[in-house]
This record gives C-alpha cells, sequence and structure tokens, in this order.
C-alpha cells in the first residue's frame, strides 16, 4: 500500500533508472530530491545541483498554445527544482525541437518567454541545441549551487511537522479546466498562467524546513508523492480559499510553528495542514467531514484514460465524489 | 562570404540565441565552443562547463533503428562536447520522450544503450526527466569541470597549424549511405556505430591545441564551422585512407609538429592538413589536383530538399561531381 511504484509515472522512470550504475559522489537517490546533487571536487563546502525538464506532453494536449507560455514554462518548470533544494543557479542550457524551418515566429515568441522568465529571477541561457522535429519540444537544464549543510530534499517529513505553501496554487489546474471543459478561453486566459520559481523561498529556508518539493505537478499530487518517499501522510486542513491562486511554489515542511514560520526572510506561507504518522492524506471538507483520499487513481488517470477525455473527464468527477467532494 | 549565417542551422540557432541576454560568467560567445563554460564562484581555478544535445532528427530519418544505438549515441554526443573543451565529467542529465506507455522495451534497451556508453568512459547518468510522446526524443546534458587556463575552443585557428583528427572517422557517413542507398544493412550493420567520446583526448590536448572541435557532424563540416568562426581555411592533403574508420573524435589544431603531436599522452593524432590564410577549405585529390570546396550546399541540403530523399541524393551527388570527387 502506498508504495511508489503504484503511481505509473514512477514505474516508468524506473524503468529507465534501473539500467543506470549510481554515481559515487551524488548526494541524492532517486525521487529523494528535485533536482540530482553532486560533489564539487574543488569546492567541498558546496553541491552541484543539476536537473532536466521536458515540456511536450502539456504541448500536445494543447494546454499550452502560446510559444511565449511554452518557453516561459520551460525555464520555469526547471528553475523550479533548483529552488526546491536551496539552490542558487548558475545558469540555464535549452535544447528546442520544433517543425521550425526558416520560419522563426516560435523561436522568437518561445525565446522571449524563455528570456522574460529568466530575466525576472535574474538567471541567465548559456546555450543550447536545436532540432528539426514533426512536433514541438522544450527542454530546460538547469544548474546551481547549494551549502552542501542546508540542502532542501524530500526526504524528512515527521509527524506533527506544519505544512506550508509559499504562495498560492491552482493556476495550472485552472487552466487545464479551461482547456478540458471547453469553458471559454476568457474564464482563464493563457496570459494569467506566469508560475514563478520559489528561488528566494527556496534560498530562504534552506537549513530550516526539514523538507520541501516544488508543486508543478499540483499541491495534492505533491502531498501524494512525499507521502509515498516518507511513509508518513498528511491532514490538510486549511482554509482553500487563502490557498488557490498561483502556481509553483515550493512546498515547505517544518517543525517550527506558523508564527515563527512566517518570520522566514523572503517567505511568506501559507499553512497547509500538519504530517500525520499514518501514511495517508486526509482532507478536512467545509463539512468539517474528514476524508482519506487516494491520489493514486487520478495520478495515474493520465495513463489509463489512454488518451479518452470524455473517460478521463467522467472518471475525474467520480473520484471528486468518492471522496465527497462533489 | 563564408559568414556563419550561410548555414541555415547557424541561422535557427541564432533565431533564439538573439532573444537571450548574455551571462555575466560566462567565458564563450554562442558557436565558440562545444560547451558553455560558466565561472564557478566556490573554484575560481576552473570553469563549470555544461552542454546539453537532443537526438531526434537521427531517429526520426531511421539513421538509429535500434534503441540501443538511440541510448549510446545520446550519451556520447553529449560527453564529446565535453571531450572538445578538455573537461572532466562529473555526469549527466537525461530527458527521455517516447510514446512509451506500459512498454518499457524501449527504455530497457536504450537505457542499457546509454549506461554501457557511461561506463565506458567512467561516467554517470545522475537523473533525469520521463515524457509521454508520440516521438521518441532523447536528450542528454552533460557538467564538467575544465582548469580556467587550458580549456580548448574553437577560437584560436592560425594559418600555419597542423590539424589533426584523434582517431579514425566516418562511421556515420556509412550508416547514412547504408540508409539512403537502400544497400543491405549487412554492408554496415548499426551495432558498427559505437562513436566514443575522446575524454582522454581532450584531457590531454588541453593547454596545448590551438582549438579544438568535436566531429561529430562530421569532418568536412566541422572544418568548414572552423572556417566561419576563425577566418582562415584548411589545405586538407592527408590520405584518406588513414583516416576513414572510426567516428566522434575531437578535431585538434596545433601549432606543433606531427611529431611532438605524437607525444601526447593518450592521443594517437592523425594529420588531415594545414590550417591556410585564405578562408576556403582546399582538398588535395588522389589525381593530385587541388579543388577549393564550399560546404554550404551540402550542409543546408537537409533543409533544401525537405525531406525528398531523391532529390537529396542527386544533389548531393552533383556537389560532390562539381568538385571533382565524381
Amino acid at each position: 500500500m502506498n508504495r511508489m511504484d503504484d503511481i505509473l509515472e514512477n514505474v516508468a522512470i524506473g524503468a529507465w533508472v534501473k539500467a543506470f550504475s549510481r554515481a559515487p559522489g551524488q548526494a541524492n537517490a532517486p525521487h529523494e530530491s528535485d533536482a540530482e546533487l553532486i560533489e564539487l571536487p574543488g569546492d567541498p563546502e558546496h553541491l552541484l545541483a543539476i536537473t532536466i525538464d521536458t515540456v511536450a506532453e502539456e504541448i500536445h494536449a494543447g494546454l499550452y498554445q502560446e510559444p511565449y507560455t511554452m518557453g516561459w514554462v520551460t525555464v520555469m518548470a526547471s528553475l523550479s527544482d533548483l529552488a526546491a533544494v536551496g539552490a542558487d543557479p548558475l545558469g540555464m542550457v535549452v535544447s528546442v525541437s520544433a517543425p521550425l524551418g526558416k520560419d522563426s515566429d516560435l523561436a522568437e515568441s518561445a525565446g522571449r518567454g524563455m528570456e522574460d522568465a529568466c530575466r525576472s529571477l535574474g538567471v541567465f541561457i548559456l546555450g543550447g541545441d536545436s532540432n528539426l522535429t514533426s512536433e514541438i519540444s522544450l527542454t530546460g537544464c538547469s544548474i546551481g549551487i547549494v551549502p552542501k549543510n542546508a540542502v532542501l530534499t524530500r526526504r524528512g517529513v515527521q509527524p506533527g511537522d506544519a505544512v506550508f505553501v509559499t504562495g498560492r496554487a491552482g493556476a495550472g489546474n485552472a487552466l487545464g479546466l479551461v482547456r478540458l471543459s471547453g469553458l471559454p478561453d476568457e474564464c482563464f486566459p493563457e496570459s494569467n498562467y506566469r508560475p514563478s520559481a520559489r528561488l528566494a523561498a527556496g534560498r530562504a529556508l534552506r537549513g530550516r524546513a526539514t523538507a520541501a518539493m516544488d508543486t508543478s505537478d499540483g499541491v495534492l499530487t505533491t502531498l501524494d508523492q512525499l507521502m509515498r518517499l516518507n511513509g508518513h501522510g498528511f491532514e490538510i486542513d486549511c482554509d482553500w480559499s487563502m490557498i488557490l491562486s498561483e502556481d509553483v511554489l515550493a512546498l515547505c515542511l517544518a517543525a517550527e510553528a506558523l508564527s515563527e514560520a512566517s518570520g522566514w526572510p523572503g517567505v511568506v506561507p501559507i499553512r497547509l495542514g500538519t504530517v500525520q504518522e499514518r501514511a495517508v492524506i486526509t482532507l478536512a471538507l467545509p463539512s468539517r467531514r474528514r476524508v482519506d483520499i487516494d491520489m493514486s487513481s487520478l495520478r495515474n488517470l493520465l495513463d489509463t484514460s489512454g488518451g479518452d477525455l470524455a473517460f478521463y473527464l467522467s472518471e475525474f468527477k467520480r473520484i471528486g465524489g468518492s471522496w465527497g467532494l462533489e
């Protein structure tokens, strides 16, 4: 129960990982941190953090339709992983695959999205690779430096820890809802979706939070992955009206009390709930009823629906209904 | 004449690069080195080298048909860029996009290709990302460390420099010929194509060669790019029977004489010719005739043929014929 391998994405990653030997100087095991952490021969005080992310599924599914968004998200998804380990970025490289030919419209708009995202956080793109393919696929790889004794990982969650997000969440879900439901774009224009990597929060929390994870895949998915890794669950009793809004934040767990947490420099944390011994996610509903939820069916839904949109939507509603969320 | 922008691939890269600000701590300008070079805050003696490469076009075109080859090449193409700047690798991350689902055959074979390539050079895959897409696309990103005062770049070519390859070339072209010509696979089985990144050669040549570049795109293409960057050409008067065989080597230029070069530890260089003042590539033919060649039409042929194989082949022959190579 609650195994990592109940999630098909973890299985897919595992199929690759099992072929690979473990690097001697690596500080993290698979899934244990948002970025890979490796020793630097000439700098014993720091670890090098490196992370790679491809934005392709979201483009093919029609979630991102504007090249500017595609570029922006490629940068932010990658830098969010650095934020979640508490690293100071050194720079990024990007690999861009697109049916370009001599038409450089995509390059111009997606390139501007990448550049604007980088400028907003003081990060630079160092270089990259470009390829001619029939489908758009954008890959970002970020590197950074983090003090060895203060690095944040996904491990370390303890019962009683308070759970925070470093900003409001839900913009990704809002955009997804508009695309799936056929609601008019004006309900949530794509230009509203401009997540920002929480680099300052990651820096402020290193050495303080007991664990952290990027919430790009959604808050509940993040909690579910943390639960499977740490063997402890969460009791989520926040006021959701305080949570929903922005996206891509580092989710932070800490033994400190909320009042103490509010004093962290550069972070305005929002309390989600508490870590519980029992490895299950418990939601406190507005009705004051408490419900234990199992995220695996939701997290696997993209794989199990095989691209059947009607099935995806009906299953999504059915699962929510079974949790009493109707 | 001989501008970087005569080559459509350079133009495509430029369309992206022009959107990006230059990083303050970066030691190379665009195109000037095989890997991006950036200062390390905690280690003033070294530069961090980082490079990203996607293997997709070669897979869609049918050049690589075995997943093992796809994985192997993804690793070697990336590490070759580290070799060409003389870096010691710290590790790699990979992003794998494929129409996988629950079928892990591709993951198993391509993963084994990646692992075997890494093991042959003592490098480790630190982690990565996996995506569900309709086309296979494999991206490798390598990081390494290189002494600041001995880094190799593509700049520094001087008239009179002797030009070497660090091993035999041509396996990529041989595989391409089999695929394009419809010759039976037995003429050059895909399993013969196992290029190896010249990491030891790169290390041995740092601080010695005046310039270096990875020849993954072919020896003449590499010379053409070096010519456009440096404003000097090459007179190639080698015995091609000594050159053709292996692939993916660092191409090295040096002021030292051949005899001196042979003394470089870990490198068995093969002499190609000499740098000439005039920015043109001159081939000495077996007939003792000398011919100046213009690589731009060949380098742009994939773009200009728009996937028309018959046109590609007839143009390829026509261009070769116009050089007297018939």
